[in-house]
C-alpha cells in the first residue's frame, strides 16, 4: 500500500517543528472538544478486577444501549441483534466490505472519498470503483444514470458517506431514497458511513439510510463513536443492518479477532447518557468555526471553497497547480510569524490521476482564534509561493 | 469463513444453561487471573480530557517501555523502533501475513495450531499448508526435513506459536536455532507468536525467536498483553522485529486503522511496572491446575494427555471415534451432579480432514475446585456415552 499524499508530509511537519516553528493541523480530524464527563467517568470509577474478553458482537448492554440511541432518533425500530459493535469505523468498513463483497467484486464510491477506503479495500481484496463528484455544485451525489454507467457485473456495493468527509456535503433525504432504489435495482449494498451523523449545520437534519425499511436487506449503517463523543481512540464503531447474514457474517469475523476493546465499551454506554446540552454545545462551536473558515478563504485571491453542511471539513480549491507541492512547500519553507499549516493535499481523495491536485482538504477543529491565524498564514503562504 | 467446530457447539451450551444446567468451560483461553493492579489503577487514575488518536505504530512511551522489557528478559538489544503496538495479537498476525506475504502465497504452520490463524490466513489473502506435529512425541517440532519437504515457490513464512496454542509444548532453543537457519536458507519469514511466553513451567525458559540476531531479518515476534497480564479484553498486542521494511510495511495497514485503544496503552503502559511475585503466583497456580488435570485425565480409561510444559491448555485424545459429536452430547445430552463440560474438539486445530477427531483441547483456566469437578463430569461422561 503506498503512502497517502498527507502521510508523506508527515516528515516535513516534523522537521519545521524541529525547526521551533509552530505547525497548525489543518490536516487531521482529531477534534479539540473535550470527551463527555459521563463517559470519563465511567472510565474513573471502573472496578472490574479482570479485563476479560466480551462477546465479539460487543457487550449485550452497550448493543442494546446503541439500539435504543438509533430508534431515539427517529429510525424505524432497530433491536440489539441488528447492531455488531466493531474496533472503531475502520474495522466496521472492512468486515463490511468482506462481509458483502468477495474478493475481486467492486464498491463504487463518489469521489473525492476519505482515502483510507482504499486501505481498507486492499485489506479486502475488493475494487474501488469511483464516479466524480466535483466542487462546481458542492460536491452533491453524482446524476444516478452516470452512477449506473459506472456500474459492471462485479459491482456489489455503493459506499457514500454522510455527511462527507472530506467535503462536508450532506446528503440529502431524496439522494439517499435514491441511492437505496438504485441498491435495490441493481441487487448491490448500500453502505453508509454516517460517523459525523451528530455534525449538521444551519439546522439541517441528518438522514440516516437506516430509514430505507423497504431496502432493508441492502442498507449496511457505518458508525463510530469517534467524533460523536470526541473519543477517536477509543477505537470503537459499529455494523448496523437489519440484514442478519450481513451480521452473521460480520461476527463470524469478528471471532477471530476476539472482541472490541473492553474498557471502550464501558466508556461508550456510559457515554450514550451525553446530555444534548453537550451537543448543541459542540455543534455552535463547529457552526461558529466553519463560518470564520470558510469566509475568511473565499476572501483570499483565488480560493474558492464551497460551505460544508455537515462534518468539520471543507474542500478548498487553492490558486496552485499542484496543491501536493505546495503544502510540502508550506512545511519546508514557509512561516509567517513563527508558524506555517499542515493541509491534507485532496489529490489522496480522488482515484482519478489530476482530479482534485488544486484542493486540499482542510480540518476546522482548532479553535477560532488559532484558525483565524492558520488562515492568515495560508494567505500570505499563497502569496509568496504565487510570487517566486 | 465456515464456523469453528467449537463456535458450533455455543448454541447448545447456551441451551444447557437455559435449562439449569451448570457448563464448566474448558474449551476457553479467559483466565480468571486477576488484572494486575498497576493496570487497574492507572485506568481509574486517568485525567485525560479527551481520548485521543495516539500515534498508530501505539504511544511511543508503551513502544519505549515495551523495548526495556523485551531487553530485560534478556533479549539482545531492542529499540522501541523495532515495536509496532496492534489491536491485540489478532491484529498483529493479520498484519504480519500481509506485511510479509503476497496474496496468494503460503505460511507453513505446524499442526495442530490456534483455529483462528485460518481466518487471518483468509483476511490476508493467503493459504496455510501444515506439515504435522503428534501425539505420540507430545506435539514436537516435527523434523527440519519434513517441513521442508511441504515448502513450495510461493512458501513465503513459517509461523508457530511458543509456548503453543493448543498444544501446550514449549519449544526448545535448539529447535527455535533449527527454525532460523531453515527461514534463513529459504529466504522466508520465522513469525512466532509469543503470546505465552509468560508461562513456562517447570522450570523451564522462553527462548524467544528475537534471540536470533543472525537471522534478525527473517524473524518476526508476535506478542500480545492478553495472557501476560490477564487483560484479553484490553486488545493490545504488539509486532516486534528489527526488519524495518516489515515495521514499514505494518505501519502502513497501521495507518489506515488509526491507531490501538488508547486506554489500554495507558493500562498497558502500567502494566509494564507488574512486579514479578504476581508471575510466580500465577505460574505457581497453573502448575497446580496443570498437575492436577493432566493426572486426573490420564487416570481416565482410555484417555491419553501429553504433559504441557507451556501456556495454559493441553490435548487429550479421548476413547471416542468422534470428539465433535461426544463435545455436542455432552452439552445436549448429558449432566452430572447438576453439570456438563464443554470441550474444544480439537479437529477445529487441524488442517487435515481425520487428524484429531479423538482430540479435545482443555483450557485448565478454571480454579482446581472447578477443575476436579469439571474433570469427574467428563470421567463419567465418557461412561455413559461409550455404554450406549
Amino acid at each position: 500500500m503506498p503512502a497517502s499524499p498527507m502521510r508523506k508530509l508527515v516528515p516535513y511537519a516534523e522537521e519545521a517543528k524541529k525547526r521551533g516553528v509552530k505547525v497548525y493541523h489543518l490536516n487531521i480530524g482529531q477534534p479539540d472538544i473535550e470527551t463527555p464527563r459521563e463517559a470519563l467517568d465511567a472510565i474513573a470509577a471502573m472496578r472490574e478486577p479482570i479485563i476479560y474478553y466480551t462477546h465479539s458482537a460487543g457487550k449485550e448492554s452497550y448493543r442494546r444501549g446503541l439500539a435504543e440511541y438509533y430508534n431515539g432518533l427517529g429510525i424505524p425500530p432497530i433491536t440489539y441483534e441488528d447492531v455488531l459493535v466493531t474496533t472503531g469505523g475502520s474495522e466496521a468498513i472492512v468486515f463490511a466490505f468482506m462481509a458483502c463483497l468477495d474478493p475481486g467484486d467492486e464498491v463504487l464510491i463518489p469521489e473525492p472519498f476519505y482515502a483510507n477506503y482504499n486501505g481498507f479495500a486492499v485489506e479486502a481484496g475488493v475494487k474501488v470503483v469511483t464516479v466524480g463528484s466535483t466542487i462546481d455544485n458542492d460536491f452533491a451525489l453524482p446524476p444516478i444514470p452516470e452512477m449506473e454507467r459506472a456500474l459492471t457485473d462485479r459491482t456489489r456495493a455503493i459506499l457514500i458517506c454522510n455527511p462527507n468527509n472530506p467535503t462536508g456535503y450532506l446528503y440529502s433525504e431524496e439522494e439517499i431514497r435514491e441511492l437505496g432504489r438504485m441498491a435495490a435495482r441493481h441487487d448491490m449494498f448500500l453502505i453508509v458511513d454516517e460517523v459525523y451523523r451528530e455534525f449538521c449545520y444551519d439546522g439541517a437534519s441528518h438522514f440516516s439510510a437506516l430509514n430505507l425499511v423497504e431496502q432493508a436487506d441492502n442498507v449496511v449503517m457505518i458508525d463510530s463513536i469517534s467524533k460523536r463523543y470526541s473519543m477517536c481512540g477509543a477505537r470503537l464503531g459499529a455494523i448496523v443492518t437489519r440484514n442478519r447474514d450481513i451480521i452473521d457474517a460480520a461476527l463470524r469475523l469478528g471471532q477471530a479477532r476476539l472482541c472490541p476493546p473492553f474498557v471502550a465499551q464501558v466508556a461508550a454506554e456510559a457515554a450514550l447518557r451525553t446530555p444534548q446540552s453537550y451537543f448543541d454545545r459542540v455543534k455552535e462551536e463547529y457552526t461558529a468555526r466553519r463560518n470564520l473558515l470558510v469566509s475568511e478563504l473565499n476572501k483570499i485571491d483565488g480560493v474558492r471553497c464551497p460551505m460544508p453542511r455537515g462534518a468539520f471539513y471543507a474542500i478548498a480549491e487553492l490558486p496552485v497547480d499542484n496543491a501536493e507541492e505546495f503544502a510540502r512547500w508550506m512545511l519546508e519553507k514557509f512561516s509567517f510569524e513563527g508558524a506555517t499549516v499542515m493541509l491534507a493535499p485532496a489529490s489522496g481523495f480522488y482515484a482519478t490521476g489530476a482530479s482534485g491536485a488544486k484542493q486540499v482538504r482542510i480540518a476546522y477543529v482548532l479553535n477560532k482564534e488559532d484558525l483565524t491565524k492558520a488562515v492568515k498564514c495560508l494567505e500570505m503562504g499563497l502569496k509568496e509561493y504565487n510570487r517566486r
